[in-house]
């Protein structure tokens, strides 16, 4: 038995899923991205953050609103009432930010998508601000961590 | 000396950086990622594609069309009358799928955003479309591979 | 008795109509666009559609991401959260292309806006790809062919 | 010999052409779109129209604001800085309203698109005001009716 | 104690304010801005609003697709399924316009902020169509006037 | 002879001025907007700002992404490549926030309209902040302060 594409009909050809029967739910995801700045973009950013917040205010702005028009830049994702979003940061190592975007809502999809786009949009963001310091920054490991509610049930990455 | 942030003004305050007094040039990017697909995802998009090529058409598009929204996305990108995008791909390995996104531009500031945003967006449609699949994949290392043009020259990516 | 235009109030300005009291229910409407190509547009089109199906798939895509967007484009248009948007392509004869639009939602307004917003972006889409072949392409009949749900009922076109 | 599609890359896959060595010339594109209406309708429109012109400022506005739009509508065009977009209307028979789009532009690509999209924006959102008073209505012959300027240098539709 | 800002966590960042558990219900705001004139441009605008009533339609139309987009505006507003906008105007005095706009939902979010993007890109849209006529014009006393439904209840402007 | 509204055709309908002919300049516009906050807003505002500036930097952000998408809120502006876009805050007494909203382009058209909006939004996000303390703010004075550039030269307001 082969696994199936999301998206993809019979015939090969694309369509969006339809939801119309499915009972709307609670469901929450988190996603998180890697930006591997280097020691001096690093440092940059650390003190642009220290003097005012700005930088990563912007960021985290980017993310939140590039998640509500989610629909608009994946082209079979259905538009959705998102409840929420949230994008917080927070360091690995000396030289590596740590993005989470979580994104809620009570509905009849999921919102992974969601949370992965604030997740790029806010590290894109991030690169935007530094990439004058470093050509050599890498946006990496964007990926799910959790999904609560729907009818594929809850997940949670093991680390 | 301390290296300096696009875009953060001597107050720490944010601002867009102003192109008023350059000359516009000929600039291009190219930028890259890879989704970590695993083995399942893999084959159910090497189905698809080989069905129909609608698969890697809904990335590349999304990718085009994202590219075109860069200084809505990312918020204190310039608007830019991109000159084109092409966005293409390959495989690195039997699981893991490689976006290629190239933009250029006769204009006063890069288009490293533009290659960036349209890398992500089509690497984040291939994901939207393998979840079902696999909830565990990973879109990794988008990054600068080229860019050509503008007062800082040329850059290539050293592998 | 005077037939009336929706969204025109007693004193002949404009106004959203008030959906808030309507409940809500399943509603579907399909709409079609013939794009009258010409026998070298039409050849064309083909050769590019059976070497990938992608020139296909980029009019599919934009029709899908324009109905998404009905209510930025039609100024009158409620939002909606449009629970599918499907696009499909035949021949009427060898140089005459047909588009087909579905849209889908469980809610208090109907989605013929949509349908015809999907198959209208699809069909010049097309245009889009084969102008440079002819400029005499023609895109004729765009129009509602089936709706059901709603307190207006179901609606079929006889033909 | 075959005619080629634009935006379709020899092997098949599609991309925006690169304009980047284009010479900027003045260009402009009319295209025309008919509504064809029917009785009810029609007169709807014509009293509405009478009191105060607002159902064909809303048309006129809609087209004017989709033509700004056009690359995001329209997957493989480019972004253009629009120099004027002009919609008009007048009557072909008693039931049948002529919407006329006018776009202009000095670039580096045509305008034929823009005026497309102006038109059938316009003619889809006449659709929308009148479609309670008459599901049969028909958007027709939306096609480009001039062009000048560019390489392909002046046309004009011969009726 | 002191009054909290919506929108600010405890640590003084930012967060959409999760609306999840809310129940929804019916909700309407009416906002207000007054556009200050002067009896030039006054003169003028009632000129063209006598002859085709299409100045006021322009902005009224604005102000209702405005008032759709408002969590694309505004970084923390939540997108809301707007059931109905509604823009007006009268005069307050010979050369001061008053724009009145109404927004109505039934949702988990109030609709004040609708209201008040309706009323400033309305106001805004008629200072752009005077501003050539006057460089002086004022938009003044953007502000709530009246709000229904939600927790707090309701509450009314007292002049 | 009566001054004459821009965007308004003899015919009293409405339209873009056509910019094809103009010679680009430089060109800048500020405007500027007041929020009279009351004292226990403007309390919890600086509290909010004290703690990290992302108050501010939302208002700030969300202005200058706005001004980035004038011609997409005002119907008949033209499509700008806006050079740059600044917002910047400060206290005209306790309880009255100053926005100041600076745009430039090298065009043919004047920016009014992009630091118009940009002070707009900035202040209507600054309402949504702090609509939860106090339902009585007030956005008020948005207006012109000083443009340089094209053909109607410079202009200062002279208070």
């Amino acid at each position: 038995m082969k696994a199936k594409l999301s998206h993809v009909r019979e015939d090969g050809s694309l369509a969006m899923v339809d939801v119309g029967a499915k009972t709307p739910t609670a469901r929450t995801a988190v996603a998180r991205a890697r930006v591997r700045l280097g020691a001096d973009a690093a440092s940059a950013l650390r003190g642009a953050a220290l003097a005012k917040g700005d930088a990563f205010a912007a960021a985290q702005l980017a993310g939140i609103m590039a998640a509500k028009r989610t629909d608009e830049l994946i082209p079979l994702a259905h538009p959705i009432a998102v409840g929420a979003v949230d994008v917080s940061f927070g360091w690995d190592d000396d030289a590596t930010l740590r993005v989470t975007a979580r994104a809620s809502t009570f509905g009849q999809t999921g919102v992974e998508m969601e949370a992965m786009v604030a997740a790029s949009v806010a590290a894109l963001t991030i690169y935007d601000m530094c990439k004058a310091v470093d050509k050599g920054i890498v946006v990496e490991s964007v990926r799910l961590v959790e999904k609560t509610g729907g009818k594929s049930g809850d997940w949670r990455l093991s680390e």
